[in-house]
């Protein structure tokens, strides 16, 4: 049996996130079907990231096993012409047998995009929060750095988390404003917000939670230097709630 | 009776284009669904211009004639409140008795988005037509100015279109390709073909009839300099087919 790492993007606004379920349309479900219609073979896609339901993904990672012995593009062009279009398998690849694409990614980066302005928001509402409040973007850019490093995430860490450590470790949190937005060679005169966030990895919900209690201080309901103690309260009622998932790419995985 | 005027941008995917029609979504429907419920009244927007189902807009006006006394930045978000997140109301004011958005137009640019690589367009798939194939920009760019300036358009005129008169003026038609999209603060490296054309107004289908002829010279099917002959035959046969509606957008309307 080959290994075959895929590179796939997807627009996750129509879907029910990455992982199988019955009766829904995820991401995961849906490659595995295109690959029984290509290859007749039943198997398991194994994730980089589960991303939750509505969350995109420009650089998702993910292997399957399979007797095939189609050329990789020709198998990432047959992919590509069973899915739907918000899916795209970017690259296709024959793997080492043991590569395995959660345990051997070094770090991946999630990014998270809020639009400040809601009338002008009609092309860019599937891809960011819409908020139309102001946000302190210094106070959210001091905030995030106090919570980097090798830390116990239990407060930012959804209660279904099936994770069994709950250690992980931040590179880097950033948060950027720009004052107009470029889309396909429009621009559009609103401010747009870019959190990003760099880990070894991420508990369930860690990016969403992270990024909705920053909000929080932006919004001036807790004070920037309060991360610390609610990254040490281990406590998930300390932080923030969960930003929704339209805003949020999984961006790029490094191995 | 005020008269008030509307600028209005859409996503136009899913719905069946501007102008109302029983049982299916549109535009004008919609807005005018959503003056009902705010003002009570049953009235009738006119447009500056029907664009068709799937086609775009950042920058449609309208107008309509209301009894109701709310002051327009009232009315504007109790109108976005009553529409689909789709269709924002981005301006409001009143204007005079005799405004006429179509009529008092001095010019219109529509813009048509070309993304030449398929398995990238996962976030640009909605706003832009995908390409498989290559174009040649130079020849289209070439092409496009040979059909500008003051002429029967009947070449560029969908059947059913209801314009007494086929005559209009283009003051300019320019093809631009860049080498990677801006996408909200994402680069992607995709070629990206922008085609504008700016004329006085537009008949029905011209500026999607245009971009398909252009289309067949970056094929290699129609010489740049066929262009004109095209034109004067005033026969929709000699030129291109009408390009999908997708990677239109209704970018500015000049008055």
């Amino acid at each position: 049996m080959r290994n075959i790492k895929l590179t796939i993007q997807y627009d996750g606004t129509d879907f029910s996130g990455w992982q199988v379920q019955k009766n829904t349309p995820t991401i995961q479900g849906l490659i595995e079907k295109a690959i029984l219609i290509v290859t007749g073979e039943e198997t398991r896609l194994t994730g980089a990231g589960r991303t939750d339901a509505g969350v995109h993904a420009l650089d998702q990672r993910a292997t399957f096993k399979t007797g095939s012995t189609l050329d990789p593009p020709v198998l990432s062009r047959a992919l590509n012409a069973n899915l739907p279009m918000d899916i795209r398998i970017i690259a296709c690849e024959e793997c080492e047998d043991d590569f395995h694409p959660r345990y051997n990614a070094k770090n991946k980066t999630y990014t998270y995009l809020i639009c400040r302005d809601v009338p002008f928001s009609v092309f860019l509402r599937r891809f960011s929060l819409m908020c139309t409040y102001s946000l302190d973007v210094q106070a959210m850019d001091a905030a995030g750095p106090l919570i980097t490093g090798r830390h116990d995430f239990s407060s930012f860490r959804a209660s279904g988390c099936s994770a069994k450590n709950p250690v992980r470790e931040i590179y880097t949190i950033s948060v950027l404003e720009v004052g107009s937005v470029d889309f396909m060679g429009f621009t559009f005169k609103t401010p747009l917000l870019k959190i990003s966030i760099q880990a070894n990895a991420f508990l369930r919900h860690m990016a969403r939670n992270i990024v909705g209690t920053l909000m929080e201080v932006g919004k001036g309901r807790i004070p920037p230097e309060e991360m610390t103690a609610i990254l040490e309260s281990k406590n998930r009622d300390a932080a923030g709630p969960t930003a929704p998932a339209c805003g949020l790419f999984l961006e790029t995985i490094n191995y």
